[in-house]
């Protein structure tokens, strides 16, 4: 079965922010083993709409469109579907009551405006709206239906997981499930991943995967289809393991979690406190780990210390070291993440510091120059890194290795 | 004049990510005047395409198709736009000479599947790609106009400013500029915003306002059209000039800069240095701060306290403070504010301390408390916040607060 999908609505077509809803219901209806073959933002212009009906009709199983069923002169979703499928709109009784009702409910009278939005398409079932006034319509044409969705998504989303999605996969036979993972791997380039990882893939017609490369990270999502949960876990599995072997413990993550919430999980079970010392990410990493919930329990405090003043004084950092290797150097590093993990008296330690740019490098030193030290009782680990990208980019880049070389550690894992 | 706009390509109908290049064009076409009525996105399919086609030229004066341009299988769309346009396809012996000539240039031999990247939708006129192989294609139909472009943005869009925009502009008639500027507004709900601001906007006609609603923070896009840029300005300062009345000093900024880099630029006019202490918020406001380039004149280093020995032991707050109104009160946020600012040596100070959720809260003091304190020679300024939403946008939220009263507390303006 192949859909197209109609957002509606002037105010979708700006420059500033796609729209949504087609996203969403593409990941729902490929679960359901239909495929998205069009999708289109659309004015509301009747002819337009009239026109667009009729095509999409023309050449998919299923149109669902979302939008254009309020009660405003520009709501023109339901004139223009009765026109495109030559049927007449009829107004329906029981749902003009429940729409007073509504109105009532919240101390108000329903102006006259508002009751075209009780007008159903002749033939079409309505479809109950349990968050809004506008209710959906479901209308089968012989083997193709065309579905009706109010545009909110808080409205929209529910009536299709309800009302709309039953009646799909009963339409596709979709006794078929699906089951998806994401592999996450942090401080690894999109290309080193896909090159050890298409090879493996590749050889799977299913599950299908995608890889998808985000700032400081790389996500390759698993899809597989089977005739019951168990068989499509099964055949994730079959790939994940693969995959695992080939990419030898670079997978931090197959369970949703982000990466600081996988490193402040291994503290948190081996009962270890962290302390963090941050130069040229100026406290990004403290930011993103505390952003995890109960984080208290490992991190008390974090030092941002811009100024090489500072890293004296809050961390204890030697000046003489600063004077020998410069403040962007990996001895510093060290000192930093030692001092912070003696201030805040914690077993782990991370140090920080760099160029993030856009001043401030040199031939020897340049932007995107960060040194990353961990610190603890099984001795230290430091890494020179040289990020690609703008301040931007290798401020974020800089706290995924730190916290892929937290991980990697506290695993007991061989340095990157 | 009404344009519609098809991206072509299987790729991007995943559930994962949108496609980019339409909002780029949409945004393109707007200040050349040309409103975009319909957007879609198309899987490579010759009869959907052939219909699509069919089905946008019959409604828009201009037809933007990119992608689909490739040497593969599944590059359908010049095939789909002849069958559209009942035309033949010609191939161009003087771009297969080009597409030779440059492979010859990369050192390898151009293979056969590759020549019908020369094939020319009879009529059209091909458009030079300086940046790929896929020549663009521009056809003329009376007065409707067919346009061809390859997907890669890079490629797509210098072609569609050197080539295309130019004989749009000369079709719209379009000796019109356009400016826009973005009004940004700090910590105040887009619904306060509006309702202040959409009396004054909706006045004018030209420029257009356009309100989005961002993370803590709301932006209004003006967008003027005149005869010269002296005129579109003129005009868009006009409404600017009402708006910031009405706006009483909320207004940040309308240069582009961010509220970060705002509250840096301020600090440094005036010889003033910062230091924080974060509680709740965990660094955010430390890393958001330290995100503007040449922030160290201004920031030398920041704390992270949330634990209360570390807000003891980092920043002096008095523990009999603490024990007396919580950690979570106005005073100790002062306190900590003070002591930041003690530590650092500096002459300005935030503290922020508050419940950032999920769990933590009580009845007298729920998730979304938050209090923050400002401190400086001109005394103490704390504010008593309570945000709605989960954990990322509470912290979010805080630290827009504070660098508002910042903004406000460094030029004079009275409290919010």
């Amino acid at each position: 079965m192949k859909a197209e999908l109609l957002a509606i609505g002037s105010e979708l077509l700006g420059p500033l922010r796609a729209e949504t809803n087609s996203l969403w219901l593409t990941e729902r209806l490929l679960d359901a083993g239909i495929e998205v073959d069009g999708r289109a933002t659309l004015a509301d212009d009747l002819a337009l709409l009239e026109s667009a009906f009729r095509g999409a009709l023309s050449r998919a199983d299923v149109v669902i469109a979302t939008g254009g069923l309020g009660p405003t002169a520009d709501d023109l979703t339901r004139e223009a579907a009765a026109a495109a499928t030559g049927r007449a709109l009829r107004r329906d009784p029981s749902i003009l009551d429940g729409l007073r009702a509504r109105f009532a409910r919240y101390g108000r009278t329903m102006s006259a405006t508002n009751e075209k939005q009780a007008d159903v398409i002749d033939g079409a079932e309505a479809l109950r709206n349990g968050r809004g006034t506008a209710p959906g319509q479901l209308l089968a044409e012989g083997e193709r239906l065309l579905v009706l969705l109010p545009g909110p998504p808080g409205e929209m989303k529910p009536m299709f997981d309800e009302e709309v999605l039953p009646r799909l996969r009963a339409r596709a036979g979709a006794t078929r499930v699906v089951r998806r993972r994401v592999l996450r791997i942090a401080a690894m380039p999109e290309s080193e991943v896909d090159e050890v990882a298409a090879p493996v893939y590749g050889r799977f017609e299913n599950p299908r995967t995608t890889i998808l490369g985000a700032a400081g990270q790389v996500e390759l999502h698993l899809v597989a289809h089977g005739d019951s949960v168990a068989e499509a876990e099964e055949r994730i599995e079959a790939l994940a393991v693969e995959l695992r072997a080939a990419l030898a413990g670079r997978i931090y993550g197959e369970d949703g979690r982000e990466l600081p919430h996988v490193v402040a999980g291994l503290l948190h079970e081996r009962g270890l406190r962290i302390a963090l010392a941050e130069s040229c990410t100026g406290g990004l990493l403290s930011a993103r780990l505390t952003e995890v919930p109960g984080v208290s329990a490992v991190l008390d405090r974090a030092f941002v210390t811009y100024a090489n003043e500072a890293k004296v004084e809050e961390t204890g950092v030697d000046p003489a070291l600063i004077e020998a290797h410069g403040a962007v150097s990996a001895e510093v590093a060290e000192a930093m993440a030692e001092g912070a993990m003696t201030a805040a008296k914690t077993d782990v330690g991370v140090g920080i510091t760099g160029i993030a740019g856009p001043d401030g490098g040199t031939a020897e030193k340049p932007v995107g120059l960060v040194f990353i030290a961990m610190t603890g009782a099984a001795g230290a680990r430091v890494r020179r890194n040289h990020f690609p990208g703008g301040r931007e980019r290798v401020r974020f880049q800089a706290t995924q290795v730190a916290l892929e070389m937290l991980r990697r550690g506290l695993l007991g894992l061989p340095p990157m």
